[in-house]
């Protein structure tokens, strides 16, 4: 059980670029790190006004002589010292994230980038030879997928418990969009303007979470072809959608649904991922995301809870309290840091062995989550016609 | 409230073609029809065995002289009868439903019938004119149709209160037939077998149900293109499907989704509709038929129950029982039959006031349904490509 | 799986005493006694109204030469009859049922009386002595107890899957009294009166509901001594409760407790039982009475489903539909009434191995009710103090 | 929204008693102290075993000589430092707590302790009297009382919601101890000890934390007198209960009931808390704190989400992150910490105004705990009879 002590020998020296203020993603990127001693934030670039930014950065205790006004000064100036920092995380506007990461990795360091990793999958391909070549990470908050069930739904797969896998059902959907609300919230307002978020708003806002925690679960899984309809029911977004069904097709055969909504009015989430196989089928819910539905036909459906001593081990390994208390969405970032300091860790000593068989929403996750939302719109911009993958 | 007081000022005298023995459907319909006396069983071509039929309706306490060995016998003698039926139910296997429909049409009865109704949009036409020539009505037994808060919803979408429709979201996905069950199972045999039930498995028996719910909650809604992906996971029931997905636009701008499906292991049925406006959602599911949860954007979750003064009208005008206690799957087809006492009763007299604003699944709605799936097989068959409606 | 065909030989000729009119309560009765050709109805005594009885009975389609201005002409005339009826329900007020019913045992009648049975143990045990005189049973209709995963939970229990029983929690607590409705309300006026209910309100008229649910579920468990503390929280009912809390001890060391409410704001039912056991716990649920959840300790719980293979064979019997479709109040009363047909005739026909092994809720079901109800009114007159069993 | 800015002007030096190695409960209280920083570890006594303590503590990276090998030591020497602590957690067994605290107080320092604070009324009086005298507090570890519905749920019962307060119903019970596994579980071992737990188990281990939700949710509210039996169904356990049932009587009219139980098998946590007024009622359920359900008679239940816009500003006050993401257990630890952070720089500066109006568990909410607790045993143990408050 985790206990608050560092995973690794030591601390990686971290800072973030954007998250300062009351930028919620900021606050859950530096929660979830700090958490157990496994980073230790030292420097940042928290505000494109440079002033304020360096007031959050000493407000959190930081020396003011590392708080810089932006990110380029930032990597130069740690780069410079003795002791700067090993890894950042960037939590700016979308339409940032190729660049910094670019120059995060040309600066030597370890990545933890939000999603979308960039925009095409050119700029995605050239990230991932940039790991290879300077052999550091890009870890992507990919944050749901650190909940410890989707760990245990991954092994139950593995084992065979669902059979051959025949449909795959995704969706997030939510209804916190569901009028032209970016006309009042500064922090809507970028999430549906394409300067700010490339070609695609929920798809690439909302569905790449799910699509993610369906890898992880059915790491085989490939999909062959898929469609998408996208709608703006909102106008004034047009071209960018505020929601999306897409059908995809799997080379063994298993199709998927995926269903990407800000216009489900009323839902909060709505975040669910179902999988189905020939005996079995597994269901998970973020809104309520310390139960498993396990649903054996001709069985009683079965729901399991985290922290119980049935689960398997991987299951267990990230536990922070047992079964019956409740983990929310910070313990599942907190989860996914301690794989980033992990693998930053085996990264850093050559440890492949390590490495092949540890997962975490790595670059090529994002790859695979920007390539998806390009075939999506693609798709959907043909008149909802099938894209081969 | 319903007291078993019968609506039309006598009973009309009733038959039955099919369900006999242990036919869970027959039972059903007996149990729908005779409740509250609306009908009185008088005959009855129970079997295709006819002996084993004239057992079966005398242990229901027929005259052994009115259980005839098939319809075609039936009809005519009740006809030459003057006291003989004047309506029909018919619960045979699918390929039988037209033929049936037309010679009861035919013989002057009015008929309640399975669905689908038939399996072509010609013989649906054909159907429907009939029923304009001898001014009989046919009622289809969607049955889930009745429950109550089906009329809450259709009352409260005709109100308003969600504003502009944007989505609809149907499925009705269980997992009874995950595997060849129709190896043992006759009751499942005659379902895959397209010499009984024509050109689809899951698009028929189960999609056209919540297909119809949404038609009854939002009546003015038209489809203009859809898209089928149809699969046979158990591959011995090609060409008929186990699982489809279907895609739908409708003329307002709308979009729709369904999922049909006998291989998601674990669901009793999960039949559910949402419904989606640009202020509010409304959700039903089968299996708690008592509940209605209303979303309104911004608002805690409504959870609205059966029986409540706070309901319509329309939908207490159903009500056997207040709120708190459960009504089940026999209550809603008991509403069924009573709608269809009403409407023939009011065709009888031709009450056309009456039959404006009142609604059963009629004839048309079965024609809706088989054309609905004629257009889905069209498009999966075409490779899962959109289709005009 | 039952479908329509009577259990007996022959149906039983039936008469009613009141549930006449809007009656909830006499159209269930009606509703479930003539759903499976069980009962015939042929008399009654609808209303305290004669002539209002009598139109009553003639829109039902009786003889109105067999529609009574009252029960003893009833019972009179039907008795001088050569096919008079052989049994009779009784759905009057409370105050009514002792006399009612010891008048139609000494007509010769078997009987199905609304609980309570009467209003003292004394009066009960008379009742108990007539039958045992007579030959002829007394059904009580405690309806919930008529849903199939009851039966299910009372052979889980006998099979062991639960260890040994420590403690057992009933409740039934809605909120529709929560003010003073019987100001507006005819229909609740008598319940909260002690001329027509006798000493208690949601003691006898809630509580010995889930009482007689935990008696079937665990036929052995006696209780030794109970506690009961009583509240009347609109005033104007005192001295008649409104809530109230009951502890018991049981003879094997288990203990109890049930909570009966009326003014449980929001509540539509609340009607649950919990047995828990050394192993294992099972709770059930009246509003969702399709599910039946088992929770072994240590292991996922469990949601079983009516209608499903994997239950016991008596918890099948009386399925009238597959598993997923929902079944409610009124088809629990036709298991009801259905086990009242079958006690009836075995009585009639003197069967003892029958009636040894068979369940239903008899005048001993009804005699401990009331005596349960005397000792919690003892209780809480003391100041709620511990009273011995 | 909160965003890990420290709540005062700097953060207090801070020290653990116990809570070292694999302590569950030691990293949740690092885990919610460290989060936002209001507290800096500096100091520890965290293992009886003083190498492993201190070994304990360098890994957390503190300097090993503020690693003490016991808490007098500690205590003495932090007070001689110019920087040493000023406020101590102490997360020992329970029989220590008395002690560890007083001798805290009387070193100056704040204290935040593990229920129960105490064993005797005495007891807790002294330690009461000692925090006036040292101006000082102690902040109970009443965990759950941090989760924000809890809040929202205060100010809707203040703001009259509910109406006239008539029924609290309470209960945790879990059933992770339902047969001896003391004899395997070290963890266990102790809980059911009363030399470590003092006169009780569940009634102290897990009635008080529904018992201290209810007292926040309902600050006015006065036990008039109480009943309670208990229960040792693991024989070994005796004198300790692990299954209690308690009645309350307020002195406003209302009653209340309080289950708390370890051998509800199956059962997660089971802790709830339903408060029933005459207009409506609330209830809370810690596996799913993240809604509230709000039922007003007559109207459809409505369920309450944490962060939404529409609570009351004081439950959005402790927000970390929006409506539809899930908080968990930690982050209501570290919302109470935020308030020991608050209360101990006011009670510093002398500040009585903050003070007055501002609730965080404190001495006397312990004081209220053990007062409660040794109320309950003396019940009990006199047979389960009445005891005056």
């Amino acid at each position: 059980m985790i206990n608050g002590i560092k995973v690794n020998d030591r601390a990686l020296r971290w800072g973030m670029v954007g998250g300062g203020g009351t930028s919620q993603i900021g606050y859950i990127h530096r929660s979830a790190a700090l958490r157990d001693g496994n980073f230790l934030l030292q420097a940042g670039a928290f505000d494109i006004d440079a002033a304020r930014g360096r007031a959050f950065g000493v407000a959190l205790g930081l020396d003011p002589a590392r708080c810089y006004g932006d990110y380029e000064t930032m990597f130069a100036a740690e780069a410079a010292r003795a002791e700067g920092i090993e890894a950042v995380s960037i939590a700016t506007p979308n339409n940032t994230h190729f660049a910094i990461c670019r120059a995060a990795l040309n600066a030597g360091l370890h990545v933890v980038c939000e999603k979308p990793l960039c925009f095409t999958v050119a700029e995605a391909h050239e990230l991932e030879q940039l790991c290879a070549e300077k052999q550091k990470i890009i870890g992507v908050t990919y944050g749901y997928a650190g909940h410890q069930l989707i760990q245990q739904a991954r092994e139950m797969i593995a084992e065979g418990l669902l059979g051959e896998i025949r449909i795959v059902n995704m969706q997030f959907a939510h209804g916190f969009h569901h009028n032209a609300v970016e006309q009042q919230s500064a922090s809507t307002k970028w999430r549906v303007d394409p300067r700010f978020v490339g070609p695609s708003y929920v798809l690439g806002d909302l569905a790449t979470h799910p699509l993610f925690i369906a890898e992880t679960m059915l790491p085989q899984l490939k999909i062959k072809r898929l469609l998408c309809s996208r709608q703006s029911f909102v106008k004034s977004r047009a071209p960018l959608e505020d929601n999306a069904f897409v059908m995809m097709e799997y080379d063994n055969g298993a199709v998927g649904t995926l269903w990407a909504s800000a216009v489900n009015c009323g839902s909060m989430h709505g975040q669910k991922i179902r999988i189905i196989g020939d005996k079995a089928s597994l269901e998970w819910w973020d809104e309520q995301p310390n139960q498993l539905r396990y649903e054996v036909q001709g069985e009683p459906v079965q729901i399991l809870e985290r922290g119980m001593g049935y689960l398997h081990p991987g299951a267990l390994a990230d536990d922070r309290i047992g079964g019956g208390h409740t983990e929310g969405l910070f313990d599942a970032w907190s989860n996914l840091y301690r794989r980033f300091a992990l693998a930053m860790a085996a990264t850093d000593r050559g440890d492949r062995d390590f490495l092949k068989t540890f997962w975490y929403p790595d670059v090529h996750a994002g790859l695979m989550g920007v390539r998806w939302v390009e075939q999506c719109v693609q798709s959907a911009d043909a008149g909802a016609i099938w894209v081969n993958c």
